[in-house]
This record gives structure tokens, C-alpha cells and sequence, in this order.
């Protein structure tokens, strides 16, 4: 193969970096943690956006945009929230450059120093907050439900693509309500939009649960997440649902009137999904020979690669491949086909492995004889060969399968890697080898803390979708413990 | 009228700002020259967004994502791209805040002061032609056409709701070629899609042309653009295609290796429009009774005002405007019944014409009785009372007939405001008037200036899809013209 990727028994945390640059979905930039996004990575992130998009739509969400600044001084302004952004700010303080006086080049012109530093955006709350306070006076204002599509910038230490980097793309909701109950209905309706949008259209399956306290966004009073397993046994928080309670109005003066014509503060929701789920996507199916991208996420559904020795051959299965192709396309498929003159049909099978794509057709002399051509599954790498004719109908149904199949893989592989566990020893030993401990715990900060200082396990979520729950002991202070949680190593 | 805006006659301006605020477009933020984008006017740009996009994929480009931050010394590189831009930067030097240790609050942690400082991009060639580099090896890997969707900021002393903002959306086409023809054939393909995206969609008839060189952008050989005609008689620049030559390829040392193996620098292209589109189509075809959407634009095609005294009559009508919905969203029609209970019709009736939606359909008891409805239309402000059966396709072509009628109207009023001076002092009197003023020009710097300095007026563009130019002689120098320009005052 010309792209070499390390195997991900022997590195999964190469393995993973070499495809996303292999397979053309991003590389580093020469801006420090921030990463370009390339055409076949991005259009995977359209297709997550446009369905997400459609998504928030139907349960009644519109689009906003709020400046990509915010005044130092609102940060402040929940004590929480100052305490979990602070340290890690891209801080604007000039607005001009100058002419180096002293050389070439250009310096940062020290008369064009702000009276107000401005803070990139690492989330908008305290913006959108502060905005918010002229937009609703009474119950009647009531609900805003608003989505923002935007880029913010976290100064992470150590960055990896799209699971981590100081610049990211994402969605962030940010609603406002006139009861508790309706903020909280809110956060449940959208942290189940996200474990929809990841089971059937990632086909990552995902637990959906509630963080611990010290796991919570800073300035949250619940939150909610999807987990998901990653192939190493790690765990991946791949969205998250905040009920922000009455924090963000109160810090902002945010009242209304109402129907009585009292004022009350607004109880908000923020909510949010990024790019990490492209790191999410690539971990949870890829393997040795490359992407496993789903049919319902994939920029390419079919690709065709010909095969021929005289140019008569080869615009002969050309003009077969045109007219599957056209067919195809009337049923809505992404078709491309791989004419390149100067690789060989080997290579290019690699390399469309490579990318993902989840149906390969090829076609070659035989194949006009006897009016067949040759199908062959990204997913689990088989082939057959079967008729031409007829052949869209069966592309079509096979994507579904193959859709399917991946999930089913993955929600086999994450129950495999899901194991109740009971005492402390037991835990130090299956940690190391990775999945979900299910255990008892305590419920104190106390207990959580340690384990994760021992172990560097954390607690994922206390999930809310699985069976009833049992009570027990927790497996580190022998506590009375209410329900089991998930304990894992988390990216 | 519950949202008053001053009249157009009495105060452009104001009355610009009235509307953009009132219909619920945009307004002013905290932070100084960002606006906030409300849903509704983001819902007008998520439109002009879409269409776009699949005007770009049609022409072969696709998306990527690039960083939001530039370092600093690649502005430099170019050295008319860094005169252009280093004096309206916003420039990140540190990268986190921390307890302010004499009050309250937060200040810059001085021990977080970047070794470069960053630019927040006010457009991305540099950054962009930084990674190209890697990208492009041999011919093989051209052409490369890439758009990109992304937020930039030019610290602009004076602002104004989508005209001129320090934060604005864009999308900006970054392409690479092997030969010079070929860059400027993209560069004349993509200012001709801008130009039929305008006519089109937007409503608004558009000149393309070619800017003069003192008016092009900063790095550029060539710049071509379209200029429409607002409503008061100025000129507003509203989308530019520019071919880069090699400036950028050798600013960032990008060299392909040609078919014979030679290497050579790489020719390039460059393309935008921005969120100034949306002031654009306000101030083209607005009224003072509020804005006038074209309805390939309008979020919402139909408003629906029910019109009733009893329960029952509430009810019934409710039933026949669900009905006729149902029909209409089978069109793929965007519709809305306005059925809010604290209000009066009439109020309603003005709202919605303040929010420009397209067409209006009212029914009351008397329509109940006759089997009719009435339909008013936004663009002329005509009303119709006509039989409820078989409504759904008359709508659908009265929203063609607005389309065009937008169009005819803007049109008309250009063709009005367009005409041949030969001399400068009719030029001095005509341009307090407004319009294009079609004039001869020697084709120098020097009279553009001077022409500038003492009216005010600018050159927006060598027209390029007029009548083919006759000579004659500049209205300032009296030296001889290839052609007539155009002069105007302009946004």
C-alpha cells in the first residue's frame, strides 16, 4: 500500500493519528494546537452537520450568531465558569500592527492597546447570556431556543486532531425558559437528540448519563453526556447537555415577567456536540486497512475502479460504469469513479480503503463478457461477484446492512468491554485492559478523587438508559452506594 | 405600527438602521463593532448560504477549514497583503488570564505571553498558501479549489449593521493552478457565479467589472466584482474575485514540477462573499413599511392571519389555514399560521410586511361563508380576495411573479439611475444626486484620485458586460479613455 499506517494492536494512538492525515481528514497546521480540516475530513463534517442541523430543526431550534469576542470582564461574571476558562484563553489586546522600527516585518503597534481585553470565545454563555437579557422581558419571550454553528478556541496543553485542539468547530444550544421543568425536559430532549444522531447515523453506539459533580461544565447544575468506547478500551465523551439552573440569569440579570406579572429569573440549558465526534467516528470503527466510515456519514458511498489492458476495454467499462453510475445517483448515492490513468487498480483499491469508502465496485474484461461486476464491502472486505443488471437495488440494500453491521459491531465489542466489577483489587487489574467497569461508588468527591489519582480511571457517567439500579457497596470505601456507575479511562 | 421605522426619504440611514433592527435581523453587541446575528436574519443567510454552496460544488469546488489564528510574521510575506491588513487587526499575545491579585475580576497572566503573536485572520491567503506548499508536489495535484465558510475580523474605526462589521461571516475560495490561463478563467468563472447568484436569487441586478489598481485587494494582479445600486443612489461593492497571480505561491515558496518535470511557482485565484450581502438586499428593494424578501430568500414564503370574533370561527378558520398549509408545504413552501392570541390582525398585518414575507393570506367568517381568502402581496402591496380550491398553485407562481417583479423593479430604477456625463462640472452636480455615473477616464491613479478627494466619488468598476467601450476623453483630464467607467459614491 502506498500510505502506510502503523497497525493499531502495535500503536492505537499512532495507528489513529497516521489515518487522519493518511486519509486526508486533517493535519497539524503551523498555528500551534490548530489543525486544518481537509475537503474529504470536512465533508464528513458537513454530512454530521447537515443532519444534526435537520435535527435541532425538528424539535424546534432556530440559528443565531453571537460575536467571536467577549469582554474580559463577562467571564467573570459566574464565579464557575471564570474558574474553568481562565487558564486557557486566547486573550485579544491590540488592535493594530506597525512597521518594525527596529528591522523588518511587523510589531504589534503599543497605541492600539484595548481598554478592555477581549477573550476568544471557549463557549458563549456569557455572551449569549448578556444578550438575552434584552430580548425577554415576559413569559411571552419564552422559550428562546437557539442553536449557534462556531468555532472556539480552548488553549489546550497537549493537542491530538479533532479529539483534542486549541481551535475546534462545534454547535452550541443555548435555551432559555420560564420553569426549571421545562429547562431540564430540555436537557433530557437534547442529550437523547445526540444519542440518536450517534447510534444511527455514527452507528456508535452510546450510553447516555449524568456526569458526577466534578465532571460537570463549569457553571452547570447537571450534566448530561453520550459516551462512547473507543477500540483501545478508552472511553470518549462525545456530547454533552448542561441544565444551567438560574446561574447564567442571575449573573447576567436575566428576569421576566410573569403571568402574574412578578419577576422571575430565566432557567437556561446550554448544550453542545464538536469535531471531536470526527476523532470519535475514526476510533470507533477504523482498522488496519484504513476508515470505516458508515454509509450515512460517508462523502463517497461507491466507488468504481475499472479494469483494462486495451483502450477499447477500457472505455467499454467505462461506459458501464456511467450508466450504473447515473443510476445510482438517482437514488441519491455519492458515485465516484477512479479513472486516474497513471496508478494501478491495486493501489487504488488501497487507497479507497483507506478512505472509507463503503462500497467498492470493479469491473473488467470478463466482467462485459459475461455482464457481471465485482462488489466488495468496506466493513467486513468481502466480495462477489454478481450481474450488472439490477445491481443499484442491491448497492442500496447492502448500505443499509452495512450500516447496521457497524453498529452491531461496535455495540458487541462495547458489551464485551462492559464488565460488573466488585472490589478494589479486581478494578486495578481490568482497568489496564481497558472497557467500562460497571461499580458501585460511593457518591463522594472523596472516593472519586482517589481512585482516579490511583487508577487514572474517572467516572464516565452515572447512566440513566440501562437496567433499573441495584444498590451495593462501593468498591473503595464499602459505602452504601445507590447504583452502579461507569469507571473507565477516558480521552 | 408597533415598530415605527423613520421613513427612507427623510433619513436613509436611520431608516436602514431601523430596519435591520426592527425586522428582527441583527443588532449591535457588547463588544464594539461585533454584531449579533438574530435568528431571523441568520435564517435569511443560512439561504443565501445554501444556494451558494451548491453553486460552488457545481463548479467543481469543495470545502476545508483552516485556522482562525495567523501568525504574525506570515502577513508580512506579501508585501501589499500586510500594507492592506496590519492596520485592522485583532492580535492575540497572551493565552490565559488568572485571578486579578489587587481586586476583583480577571487580568492577563503576564507569565502567558505568547512567543508570537497571533492575528486573528481578516482573510486566510497567507495561511492557506502556507499549507499548500505541502500539499502541491507536481501538476498532478492541481488545480486545487477549495472554499472555505469562516468568521473574520478587520478592525474597522467605523461600523454598521452587515455593511461594514469588525466580526463578519464570509466564505472565501482559495484556488490552485498550473498555468496563468487557468487562474483566470476561475477568477472570471467565480465573479460570474456571484453575478448570477445576485440577479437570481437575491433579486438585485448587478454590474461586473474590473477594479481599478488602486481599488484592489491587497495582493492582488486583478480584481473583478460586482456592484449593485442601493436605493439612495450609492454603489455597494458586493462580492470580489481576485487573481493573485504568483504573488502568494512565491511569498510561501509553493513550486509544482510541470509535466516536464520543471518546477514552477503556482498560479492563484481568491473569492468572497460576506454577511454584507444581507445589507445588500435590505437596502435594494426595502420600503418604509419594512423589507421586501425575494422569495428564493425568504425563510418564511407564506404568513397566514386568521380573522375572527367567535371560538367557533376561530376554530373553522384554523382548520381551512391548516389545510391550505399542508398543501403548500407539499410545494416545499415555508409557511406560517400566525395564530398568537394577544394580538390584533392588524398589527400582525404589519408586522409580517415589516419582515418582508412574500405573500399574506387572510380569511375571516365571511370567506368561511364564500369558500375565498384574501391575498395580499408584500412586493406591490396589492390584495386579492379569490377561491380557497386550487390556491396552492397560485401562490406558487406569485411567488415566481414577486421574484421577477423584485428584479424588474430594482432593475428599472439602475437603468433610471444610470447615465453618460461627458463633463466635470455635470459630474459635480450629478453626483449629489446619486446613481452610476458612466464617464470617461485617462486611466490614471492621479485623476482617480484627485476625482475622489474633491467629490468623493470612487470608481467601482471598468464595466465588464456592457456594450463593448467607444473611446473618447476623460471628464477630469480631457486626456483620451479606452472606455466609459463607472463612477459613484459608495457603501
Amino acid at each position: 500500500m502506498a500510505k502506510e499506517i502503523v497497525n493499531r494492536e502495535e500503536n492505537y494512538s499512532l495507528w489513529y493519528n497516521n489515518l487522519v492525515i493518511k486519509a486526508d481528514l486533517a493535519e497539524n497546521s503551523a498555528v500551534r494546537g490548530c489543525m486544518v480540516i481537509k475537503p474529504y475530513g470536512y465533508a464528513i463534517w458537513e454530512k454530521m452537520q447537515a443532519q444534526l442541523d435537520k435535527m435541532f430543526k425538528e424539535t424546534g431550534h432556530v440559528n443565531a450568531y453571537f460575536p467571536l469576542f467577549i469582554p474580559k470582564s463577562f467571564l467573570s461574571k459566574e464565579a464557575e465558569h471564570v474558574e474553568g476558562f481562565a487558564k486557557e484563553c486566547a486573550v485579544v489586546t491590540h488592535h493594530r500592527l506597525m512597521a518594525n522600527p527596529d528591522g523588518p516585518g511587523v510589531v504589534v503597534d503599543p497605541d492600539a492597546k484595548l481598554e478592555e481585553e477581549l477573550v476568544v470565545r471557549p463557549t458563549s454563555e456569557t455572551i449569549i447570556w448578556n444578550t438575552y437579557r434584552n430580548w425577554i422581558k415576559s413569559y411571552r419571550d419564552l422559550p428562546i431556543l437557539i442553536n449557534q454553528w462556531a468555532n472556539v478556541v480552548r488553549w489546550e496543553m497537549r493537542t491530538r486532531l479533532f479529539l483534542r485542539t486549541t481551535e475546534f468547530l462545534w454547535q452550541e444550544g443555548h435555551t432559555a425558559h420560564s420553569t426549571m421543568e421545562e429547562a431540564i425536559e430540555e436537557t433530557n430532549k437534547m442529550v437523547n437528540v445526540y444519542a440518536k444522531f450517534a447510534r444511527k447515523y455514527m452507528a456508535m453506539p452510546v450510553i447516555v448519563g449524568r456526569k458526577t459533580e466534578s465532571e460537570r461544565f463549569a457553571g452547570a447544575l447537571d450534566t448530561l453526556c453520550i459516551e462512547a468506547l473507543m477500540q483501545d478500551g478508552k472511553a470518549l465523551q462525545a456530547g454533552t447537555s448542561h441544565f444551567l439552573g438560574q446561574n447564567f440569569a442571575k449573573a447576567f440579570d436575566v428576569q421576566f415577567a410573569n403571568k402574574e406579572g412578578q419577576l422571575e429569573y430565566v432557567w437556561a440549558s446550554s448544550w453542545g456536540v464538536s469535531t471531536r465526534l470526527m476523532g470519535a467516528l475514526v476510533m470507533a470503527h477504523s482498522d488496519n486497512n484504513g476508515l470505516v466510515l458508515p454509509p450515512k456519514l460517508a462523502p463517497i458511498h461507491v466507488v468504481m475502479v475499472p479494469i483494462f489492458k486495451t483502450e477499447e476495454e477500457h472505455s467499454r467499462v467505462i461506459e458501464k460504469m456511467e450508466l450504473l453510475k447515473t443510476r445510482l445517483e438517482k437514488l441519491n448515492l455519492s458515485v465516484k469513479i477512479d479513472d486516474r490513468d497513471n496508478l494501478r487498480s491495486g493501489f487504488k483499491f488501497a487507497e479507497w480503503e483507506l478512505k472509507g469508502v463503503p462500497v467498492r465496485v470493479a469491473m473488467g474484461p470478463r466482467d462485459l463478457e459475461n455482464g457481471t461486476l465485482e462488489i466488495a464491502r468496506r466493513d467486513n472486505l468481502t466480495k462477489e461477484s454478481r450481474e450488472f443488471e439490477g445491481t443499484e437495488n442491491h448497492i442500496l440494500s447492502l448500505l443499509d446492512d452495512i450500516q447496521e453491521n457497524i453498529y452491531a459491531k461496535a455495540l458487541k465489542f462495547r458489551e464485551e468491554s462492559t464488565i460488573n466489577v466488585d472490589d478494589y483489587e479486581t478494578f486495578k487489574q481490568k482497568i489496564e485492559e481497558g472497557g467500562f467497569l460497571m461499580c458501585h461508588w460511593d457518591g463522594t468527591s472523596e472516593t472519586e478523587t482517589k481512585i482516579k489519582e490511583e487508577t487514572k480511571a474517572t467516572i464516565r457517567c452515572i447512566p440513566l438508559d440501562g437496567p433499573s439500579p441495584e444498590e451495593g457497596k462501593c468498591i473503595y470505601s464499602g459505602n452504601p452506594s445507590k447504583g452502579r456507575v461507569i469507571f473507565a479511562r477516558a480521552y
